[in-house]
């Protein structure tokens, strides 16, 4: 619902899927954060060409839809590459010689199933937000003077830091455009605000699950990466099963 | 379950009551968190010598049972006297001439309904957390060996401020007693440390919607006792449908 003139539209932030159900999002453009690392992976991607990307639900859906699709399959589960799929979840593997012009089907333990739930709550628009195409998130909702829900897909439901200090970097960056009367969107640019000089120092200092979980895989790069601000200028959308890069100015 | 000798018992933070069915809470302490003002009024009336609290979850509830036990009736709706109760759920009211010897029925908007969930689910043990009781709370959680889960009443689900500033004040205190491998106690940590100087003053600075609802009411004797440590020296612990004080080195 577009708001009328000198009436800001409300921010929120949704730190768990369990919490979305809070929200009415009929009127709201829902940013998917997925910080580690669905949502950074389909901002690189995109970024490097990838014709679309195919979130779905289960591993074997992935495998059915890439064979009929002639599509790449790809997902994670628990961190790894799902058994019986070749491609995992990290941006790395989605580079332009690899990915250009190509389909994506995707899934993973958070960022792929919380896009569903938005879908089903009948979000009115949905994007993919990650440090990785941060720009590109912020000049959208701040256009478009429309409700914003920054909905973090967090791990089984528990909230994590990584996802949280995303949502608290983007209210940084366009609290002035919007009413904030949402303690979790407080509460996630105050630990932005603390985390901010060193992203990765700082998930590790405060002993971030995720953090850990990565590490074990020998994952510090793909860490890195996804704590790295604008390293893809693409809007990720939503649009008829399949999130496409947008023109910014859309 | 006690734990062995050198295996810390764990802890975890829950910051809005949908997440606790992601815990199993049948071997874990589960302390209820209501800073504003449900477990805040009830360590005060405990401490100035009320003879036991029942916490319900109506307000016909309350009426009736207050009845039939020549009880205190009190409770509140949006930070309000309930209709059809004389009492509310300011800390002030519950002075030693008023409630010394008494029995309180006690029904809240967010406070007592959480402490019915953690019922539901099986929890060990319940005890209530305020800043009023705090060093009860902690020496109570570091003897006990047990898990502990801090679960913050939140404000209709939605995460609160002052209920996680709580946790994260429990943390920073006990954090060497325990196994701590949670984002949300993480992130609940880190922000009391930031606001601990004056966290009346964090919270209006942090624009907490529950600071906002309590200010509008003329409640900022309510507020700024509520974030005061340790001026009721009592354990709240829920036994047999009431809250009652116990010894603290029960």
């Amino acid at each position: 619902m577009e708001k009328k003139n000198g009436d800001k539209p409300e921010l929120f932030t949704v730190l768990s899927p369990l919490l979305l159900q809070l929200y009415d999002l009929s009127n709201s453009i829902v940013v998917i954060i997925d910080i580690l690392r669905a949502t950074s992976t389909i901002a690189t991607a995109l970024h490097n060409g990838a014709k679309e990307i195919i979130p779905v639900n289960s591993v074997a859906e992935c495998i059915k839809l890439s064979k009929q699709m002639d599509a790449i399959p790809a997902g994670e589960r628990d961190g790894q590459i799902a058994e019986g799929l070749q491609y995992g979840n990290t941006p790395f593997t989605y580079m332009p010689d690899f990915i250009k012009g190509k389909t994506l089907v995707l899934t993973t333990t958070n960022g792929t199933r919380l896009l569903h739930e938005a879908l089903d709550a009948n979000a009115s628009e949905i994007i993919t937000g990650a440090f990785s195409n941060f720009s590109a998130v912020c000049n959208f909702i701040t256009s478009q003077k429309k409700d914003i829900v920054l909905a973090c897909a967090a791990w089984r439901n528990k909230i994590n830091l990584e996802d949280t200090l995303f949502a608290g970097a983007v209210i940084n960056h366009v609290k002035d455009s919007f009413r904030i009367n949402c303690d979790a969107s407080q509460m996630a640019e105050t630990l932005f605000i603390q985390g901010e000089a060193d992203l990765f120092e700082f998930m590790k200092e405060r002993n971030a699950s995720h953090y850990h979980r990565l590490m074990g895989f020998g994952l510090e790069e793909d860490i890195r990466y996804c704590l790295k601000k604008d390293t893809a200028d693409v809007l990720s959308i939503y649009n008829n099963g399949r999130l496409v890069s947008a023109k910014k100015d859309t």
